[in-house]
């Protein structure tokens, strides 16, 4: 190998710069980092014009980050990144209840609530019982299970979107299973809204055809001592979107059914939570 | 393959998502980087705290880019992307003068000086004069070839990184080549600095035990009717850092000779300029 840069020689050129003193896990990922982007620009073959785009779209998207926007965040999430991410650090065993993306307006410190209580404070929307259970792989209830859960509101906006608007802690709650691991509350059938689209991500999506939608759904983090945290949604299966989800939260195994009951309380999705043990030192 | 975002089916399910009615060139691009992202990805297995980093990273990089910085282009620079992409763009026939980068200190409109001119304005640094020729493939001599050359003067840092301490346009100059294809003017003989390292990109370099020098150079920007553009560097052979150039824009063939001749210019650096005509119109 020569010591200067060669076109061939390109990725081996960049590696072999990195001290031996280096964490050894960051020499691993900016080794196979390196690898792959330069294999990327040799599949492509980008001209000087295409760089400068690429230069500047990235730019753009960080200049565009503050305190409430994470354009990088969506960009990853658009590009199924995110999710990739997810589904790799959370395989579980067949029967349990799969993860989807955390996603950005999950706020710790939500109020405690009895069971059955309503978490739609604006009034707003088409009222839902959300009732089910959470278990084990075999089946065998969990008390004491924590259920946090956080959805838009009828117009599609989470209340962080809308402070001074929505009322604190709208359509957000955190419940205990009782007996027989049951939980039950109240709140909206949620609804699909775009992801926020006027930024250099909304201008890729337009570009590449795609929509900014993300199909209705109700967010879940469900933690018991002994179980792996369960990071989820559980979908309105009849959604526009529910086959599109711009940023392809979607399982299959977490459509959930929202049945129309039209009496006070007008729907009711009925879902089980099936927890995995968190894994045993060995 | 399920209408669902699967680990295993993770590129196909975002790229099928692009719509029809896309740029075809657009879609070609996105597809491979999705596929290369997915792939790294894939192979590295990112915790969900590497991913935090990274996107952290990103972000910092975004904003910290300004009217006079651009971070983006140094990590492009310092991962080998841009001497790649440079590179790909660049093949010329054995015996041309190679490509490098073109860096971003460069400013169009420099005084176009007459041969043998000084273009060391601030009277600081070791005098050098650069002499040669611009010959095409047959060693044919191109006269009118307008050569445009800037460098940092003895301190390290080019005019526009010190503007009201340096004079306007000290080190830069544009000759023209007359009779013979002959060039020559009066520098200085340049010094190694460091690019920008006081960013994510500088830190990043640390934590990868590189160094952030770039080796002496004197850029030149070559170009004459019927001929490609010629953006180099000629590089002084003995710099500490002529095989670990940070942004590895050192090519074999671009190293000078930089010869002491001691008398009231210090220095001697002849070069000939090979360039490569332009592809024909089939």
């Amino acid at each position: 190998m020569t010591q200067f840069f060669t076109e061939e020689g390109s990725v081996e050129a960049v590696n072999a710069r990195m001290g031996s003193d280096v964490d050894p896990r960051l020499k691993e990922v900016m080794a196979c980092l390196t690898k792959h982007l330069h294999n990327f620009a040799k599949e492509i073959h980008p001209t000087q014009e295409e760089w400068d785009i690429g230069i500047d779209f990235l730019t753009k998207t960080g200049q565009i980050c503050s305190g409430e926007r994470q354009e990088f965040i969506l960009l990853s999430d658009v590009l199924g990144f995110s999710m990739l991410v997810d589904a790799m650090n959370n395989r579980r065993p067949v029967g349990a209840t799969e993860n989807t993306v955390f996603g950005p307006f999950h706020v710790a410190g939500a109020p405690e609530r009895a069971m059955g209580e309503n978490i739609s404070l604006d009034g707003k929307g088409e009222t839902c019982l959300y009732e089910g259970r959470v278990v084990d792989l075999q089946g065998e209830p969990i008390e004491g299970a924590k259920i946090d859960v956080w959805s838009d509101n009828a117009e599609g906006f989470y209340d962080v979107q809308q402070p001074g608007i929505q009322p604190k802690w709208n359509n957000r709650g955190i419940f205990t299973t009782g007996e027989g691991g049951r939980y039950s509350f109240i709140g909206i059938k949620p609804v699909s809204y775009p992801i926020p689209d006027d930024g250099p991500v909304g201008k890729m999506l337009r570009a590449l055809g795609r929509h900014p939608y993300r199909p209705a759904h109700m967010h879940f983090l469900v933690t018991a001592p002994g179980y792996q945290k369960l990071v989820t949604h559980t979908f309105v299966g009849d959604d526009p979107y529910i086959t599109s989800d711009t940023v392809f939260g979607v399982k299959e195994t977490l459509v959930a059914p929202f049945e129309h009951v039209g009496g006070e309380t007008e729907w009711c999705s009925h879902f089980d939570f099936v927890l995995t043990p968190t894994a045993r030192d060995p």
